[in-house]
């Protein structure tokens, strides 16, 4: 794509380096910016550099304003209940369902020889000692998504974790409003084996 | 959506109001620039900044890094056919055809009374002033959009311009690849009102 000036260019190619999108999206949004909008852009350049002032939870590895995050200080969650998930984008994802109230712990990744990612670039040590700080720790579910990594990753953690602690998985299965037809064959065999009783009030609101 | 952070929520935030990003997509992106892409974010950031020294060629109004753009200053490009554009996305996708090797006039807009934009709001006497200027200018390409608003500025430029001058419209009827059964009856209506003569080069490839 031929472009009339080297500073839309340069802006184009940056845009386009976002995650989903593509060369004509980001010309687009630059010409809206360019169009009369040019306040937006420079606001959002603002709160792009604000990012690098994000920290970590210095106890469960969350992003934070502070140095510990708004979950591990809120007074009315369930500290003994740990939800250990791969990323943030998970844990967020699970406090949208509103169904939660313990605490997270967030590895930052999955354990994957392939891709180079061992142990110890994960935060398993940081979920490991505040477990050992806290020792009336009930439960670690570990809401990780089952896929080889996942597995690797959950195999790992339990075995290092005290015997005391229940560990529970995620419940996995058909999709609310899925279909059976179109499931693949592993998650429909799973689900037979591992069918739960049925009572009137598990039905499907 | 609860974000566990308002430098994050504050990035979301203004990711999400560039046209066509959601709220979903926009945490998506943010979350993959603090995950380990900070210099992506830091690098679009500066060249966000850098669109607001983006120029309007003082000749066709066309987006350029200096005085004049490279189209108007292009040596091989005919000066005397021009090319009426509603903006600079028009240019582009016109300039990526590559079958079009005159000059550009970017009106910034089209005349719509019920928008507030009249023709004092447009680059038309810029126009006018270039043909003045300019006194072996051939012709006029009107490449507008068929809407009201583009028949309303169509009419009121074609006006205004000096007699011995040949105004042209883009051609309208059937896409090619198109398919008579899908398009809209006034499309195919005027098609048929407007049929041009069969000859073995036209024939579509």
């Amino acid at each position: 794509m031929i472009l009339p000036s080297k500073i839309l260019q340069d802006a184009v190619d940056a845009i386009s380096n976002l995650p989903g999108i593509g060369k004509k999206t980001a010309l687009r949004i630059a010409l809206h910016l360019i169009n009369g909008n040019m306040d937006t852009g420079l606001h959002l350049a603002d709160k792009l550099q604000s990012l690098k002032n994000i920290n970590f939870c210095k106890r469960c590895n969350n992003i934070s304003d502070g140095e510990y995050c708004d979950i591990c200080t809120a007074p009315g969650r369930n500290k003994n209940i740990i939800c250990v998930v791969e990323n943030v984008n998970d844990l967020i994802a699970i406090e949208n369902t509103q169904q939660y109230n313990g605490s997270y712990h967030v590895l930052g990744g999955l354990i994957s020889p392939l891709e180079g990612v061992s142990p110890e670039h994960l935060s398993i040590d940081l979920l490991l000692d505040r477990i050992k700080e806290n020792d009336t720790t009930e439960e670690i579910i570990m809401a990780i998504s089952p896929t080889v990594e996942g597995e690797t990753t959950i195999y790992y953690i339990s075995s290092l974790l005290p015997e005391n602690i229940k560990v529970s998985l995620i419940s996995r299965g058909i999709s609310f409003g899925g279909e059976l037809e179109y499931a693949d064959e592993f998650t429909l065999g799973r689900s037979i084996l591992t069918r739960i009783p049925y009572n009137m009030e598990n039905k499907v609101r």
